[in-house]
């Protein structure tokens, strides 16, 4: 999928959403855990009541690891589900690698090859060998951390270079957006640093965000769509456990569906507002 | 295990060797393809016949990943054949992870509760809450990025702070090392910058390193041990490529020998110039 074709579902569902199905085994409800793969009822449930809300999905890696093979296993069949039931949806690992660059390769391989993605998230520490194996797929993409939306995000990433004045997330942003196009590059910033996008937007103007933080963790979406939106949407914004835990009991997907209509109809008008409907 | 016991270990064994199992399905011999755990297979047989050169083992995550659950199974059979017949080795879940704390939980539950890794290598980008979580769990490991022996560590890594003059590596070290302890934190450092490990010594003179870059990478292990090693070795130097690949024969293993023995040989010398024998 490229970046017009992002566009145009963002504009047909008039959402921006992405779900973050980080499906914890000791959350999920009671009386899914005694089927035979609980993981995937949960996410198979949460997907056909939310499907036509959302814009994206993002299964969080860490959560399939935790469980070892079988959690790979359910992340698979994730996947495929979505790939063959709607494959209008951008289906993102949120895996934040980065190695070296025959390593990197493999993990391209990995999300690409193996599984199904549309994108992987990835961390910039590394630098550009790192980040470059994941773009050699056409109409992959990598994700790259920018600024996050967690307390850590302040002891490095606002150092201050002492050769530009640029703070280190800005400088990923400055010397990243060389590496890659519009069309296989994102960045991950969070709702958190709301205030930052303004900024963020003069040195990535045309780039899609991915804004996690919103909800749970704090971030305001009229904050994040007045400082981060662009002439096509250029966001998505994530919401994982206010959604998918709305409710432990067996109404567990009709709740997480009221949730996620509750952000798609502000999303429809946060579009409006900015004329992109 | 704690730092006193990694170092009897190295005492014993004459040798801070680390064999790293980036153990890829294209590159082992032939006539293991066609077994049920090809993986596997190769792993333990490299196993069986370097174990007493070799400290510790390093599988690289992204080799197994790319298979999918199948890759994880390779894994888990391997992290059990070496804890069951080599109790004494150390080993390194090669996996550049981070992020945010409650994620970060997940990882260390998926890599010291799920498979029986002794330390897990972790990128620093988001700081300290998506490291400490790593630390949680008794005699177990944090390997932090510090300085990577790639060549994209030129793009972020030696970024000066305009508030320190600390490169970004050396902010990490310093902000880091308050993070944990000598007995629950190391360090990688690339031998491809052999020339900074005094300095950073002087920023952690006890804390253990991980070296990779050494062989293919073109490290020279001289060099490490003459500016990195401490009173208690305080390295673990990785080697690879030139082990595990040193014939794609029936012979790989035997060969295999060959090149950690030449390693070990070198690093028994060294051992032994720094009266640590």
């Amino acid at each position: 999928m490229n970046s017009d074709q992002l566009f145009e579902q963002i504009k047909q569902k008039r959402s921006f959403l992405c779900i973050g199905l980080d499906t914890d085994i000791q959350k999920i409800p009671h009386h899914l855990r005694d089927t035979s793969d609980p993981i995937f009822a949960f996410n198979k449930e949460i997907i056909d009541y939310t499907h036509d809300l959302a814009v994206a999905y993002k299964p969080n890696l860490a959560f399939y690891e935790s469980l070892g093979a079988e959690g790979w296993v359910s992340l698979d069949k994730t996947v495929k589900y979505l790939r063959e039931k709607h494959p209008e949806i951008f289906i993102i690992a949120d895996a934040k690698r980065g190695d070296i660059g025959n390593t990197s390769n493999l993990y391209a391989r990995a999300f690409f090859d193996h599984f199904d993605f549309d994108a992987v998230t990835v961390a910039p520490y590394m630098g550009e060998d790192s980040v470059k194996p994941f773009m050699t797929y056409l109409d992959r993409w990598v994700i790259l951390l920018a600024l996050t939306s967690n307390k850590g995000a302040f002891d490095f990433q606002f150092m201050k270079d002492a050769n530009s004045d640029d703070l280190l997330f800005e400088r990923v942003l400055k010397t990243s957006k060389e590496w890659g196009t519009t069309d296989n590059m994102m960045y991950v910033v969070g709702a958190t640093k709301a205030e930052k996008l303004e900024e963020i937007r003069e040195i990535i103007p045309d780039h899609f965000l991915l804004v996690p933080g919103v909800g749970a963790q704090g971030g305001s979406l009229q904050e994040v769509a007045q400082y981060g939106m662009n002439d096509r949407c250029g966001l998505l914004v994530n919401s994982s456990r206010q959604i998918i835990y709305a409710s432990d009991g067996e109404d567990f997907a009709e709740q997480a569906r009221v949730q996620a209509e509750i952000v798609q109809v502000e999303m429809e008008e946060l579009l409006l507002e900015a004329e992109l409907l």
